[in-house]
């Protein structure tokens, strides 16, 4: 047991350098590419390089395509490469194989498990959704519910039992909300929306690869997900989507290109889904990209997710403990729930002057973000971070708030931060 | 006036180096990589590697992601890839600045246009496709017509003026026939389309980069396409979408990301869309696929179209030609059209044992690709091809017919080809 994560943690730069020592997770640093001058707590939206991802793209790139070409799609198997990602990526969330797909965008993926969700609850009328979701699993929820002519809810999961009947189609959440972090009980909440004859779609973003998630485990119905965050595939890496194998036969998928079809290469002029996972492919799949981010899943083969989440943990409460003990001066609170069990892997400062306050932090090095209206959001990746790190930042965070200068106007003009 | 593309052109190896003498593309080749040792006549399918490609894609990773993250949707302007992108490719397809948006899979775009188009004609009940369409073209129309309570009705687009009422909502057809090359009159029919009150939906797959494509000057709605093809994007590189600048504001997209949003930052619950072509952006793109097109695009930034499409319409002379004379006597019979102005940039002969002449052509050296039931089917890229290439291809098809070796059982275990 180190210094943090088990209560009564001594919040020092000594302590922060002496639980180093004991990090099991120290070695996984040499895996990342990253600048040393720079403290990266935005793995939450974007992670970091692994070194493996360059050499992948090049032999990508220069050998597959460049020398092979189209030959590619038998003797480098790309063909077969969404679903050996997708299994990669399954072994990540608790899905057995067989029942990820991975390709397109987090957008595209949400609509196809909303729209053969609902389609699998004919009859009921609502679609259930977090009013502090992200944005696009509201929009989806809305753009559904218009083409399949059904209500969207917004409620908070925790009034989740308040809401559930007999006319509810599908409930679409994220297992933790990206402004504060908060963890929600997947299990829990899939029982209950079960109970009530509904299907359960979960939005992984947040969780994936930053602590186990146990689809098959809690009889998850549909998820979906980014690559991008805790699974360090590079910008606008493909999605994905999980459908669990006893919905298979069930799932009509709305986007229904030929890669999806039973037996795609009679491109015959009626479509039939594949028997299989298979049926979630949709066009040609980005294999650049896809490349790119299977190179970067061999991450998690050298770590364990309980591993992972035990020093995230650990990070999480030395950064509320901090924040806590010497920066509510500052009129600092913590928006991230405190109990372990409800905590994702970022902490959400809620401060006055919040971007402000982001913008300057970065400019010395560390690197958070800003959510509106009030929130400075940082995201923590036990992969590449080090508890000096960690300390180092906040050590930062409380001279800038001390120093005030963010306040002096050099901010006034705000600029696109995704 | 070369030999080739005025009629009457010798058909031999010398008039072709002739040919290649006076080639005003020939300093093109120099602008891809490809190995020495085949001759690719797979553009169609997937087009060969461009070289300014590595150094850009290496860029992206190493330093973009690499070294400036999250901090790269500014400083090096993600955020803007897409709409840049897609001004890039507007100016291959004949369409002013801010109409066409790059981004996800053709598959996703023909969906996001085919709906919007459908939604701009309430109360009526039909959308029109080509029956020998590409597979993925007549699934998204079923599974549109789905969605929105329509019927289908597939026709040779031929027929169209006999199909054509006011109960069609949307026609939608690629421009070239994927099998046969067969090019349509894209002015014509939409044409007459408009005058039947309908809107019309381009695929531009097997057009775009092969041929001018006029989008605005014929007053398309909408278009579609990818950018692996003749664009030499890469395997799945992203797709694009063309509204026309009058219909931005009317086209309701399905696909409603947050990326889409009049204010994306704001992260409010409900989407209101962009007013412009920001409303066909959805979810994060590919950036590390569209840093690859980007680089990809720049061929075109050397050549013109109009000199592509002579040097296409000379090598396909020369192809056809070569078949009528001396392939004959093999059963081969030339299925796309002989009129210039109905010919795509390949061209396709049907002969018995197709698959296996194929096969047999690709051991030799001479990729092309095998369509069902009887196709042989040959792209022709102008930028990257020389006449003597052709040539030597066509020379080796006729010793492979002659030769008879093919049929010996070596190709009885059919493998999967795209």
């Amino acid at each position: 047991v180190g210094a943090y994560g088990s209560g009564g943690l001594a919040c020092s730069a000594e302590a922060a350098r002496a639980a180093d020592e004991h990090d099991e997770l120290a070695s996984a640093r040499q895996l990342f590419a990253l600048p040393d001058t720079m403290i990266y707590l935005d793995g939450n939206s974007l992670g970091a390089l692994p070194v493996q991802v360059g050499p992948a793209v090049t032999d990508l790139v220069d050998r597959q395509w460049g020398q092979q070409l189209i030959t590619s799609w038998n003797v480098n198997d790309w063909w077969r490469l969404p679903a050996r990602v997708g299994d990669r990526i399954g072994r990540l969330i608790g899905a057995a194989a067989g029942q990820v797909m991975c390709g397109d965008s987090t957008s595209v993926q949400l609509f196809q498990a909303l729209v053969a969700a609902c389609r699998m609850r004919p009859g009921r009328g609502t679609i259930l959704t977090d009013a502090d979701g992200f944005p696009t699993d509201q929009y989806l929820a809305d753009a559904v519910a218009e083409l399949l002519e059904l209500k969207v809810v917004r409620l908070h999961p925790g009034e989740l039992a308040a809401h559930l009947s007999d006319d509810v189609a599908v409930v679409s959440l994220s297992q933790v909300d990206y402004r504060t972090g908060e963890l929600f009980d997947a299990a829990a909440i899939t029982e209950a929306v079960h109970a009530a004859g509904a299907l359960m779609v979960w939005d992984l973003c947040h969780s994936a690869g930053a602590l186990p998630v146990e689809l098959d485990a809690i009889q998850a119905d549909f998820a979906v997900g980014c690559s991008y965050k805790y699974l360090n595939g590079g910008p606008g890496a493909p999605g994905y989507i999980y459908i669990a194998a006893r919905h298979l036969d069930a799932a009509v998928l709305p986007l229904t290109g030929w890669h999806g079809h039973r037996s795609p290469f009679q491109l015959s002029q009626r479509y039939s889904p594949a028997p299989s996972i298979e049926r979630a492919r949709i066009g040609t799949p980005p294999v650049l990209s896809m490349a790119a981010l299977d190179a970067a899943l061999t991450v998690f083969d050298q770590v364990s997710l309980a591993a992972i989440r035990r020093k995230s943990l650990a990070l999480t409460d030395l950064v509320i403990e901090f924040a806590r003990t010497r920066l509510a001066g500052f009129g600092v609170e913590v928006a991230t729930p405190l109990p372990h069990d409800r905590r994702g892997s970022q902490v959400s400062l809620r401060m006055p002057a919040a971007y402000e306050v982001c913008q300057e932090l970065i400019a010395r090095g560390v690197i958070g973000d800003f959510r509106e209206p009030d929130l400075l959001r940082l995201g923590f990746t036990p992969l590449y971070l080090s508890y000096a790190d960690v300390y180092e930042a906040m050590d930062r965070l409380a001279e800038v708030l001390a120093d005030g200068s963010y306040a002096d106007g050099r901010y006034a003009n705000r600029t696109v931060v995704t």
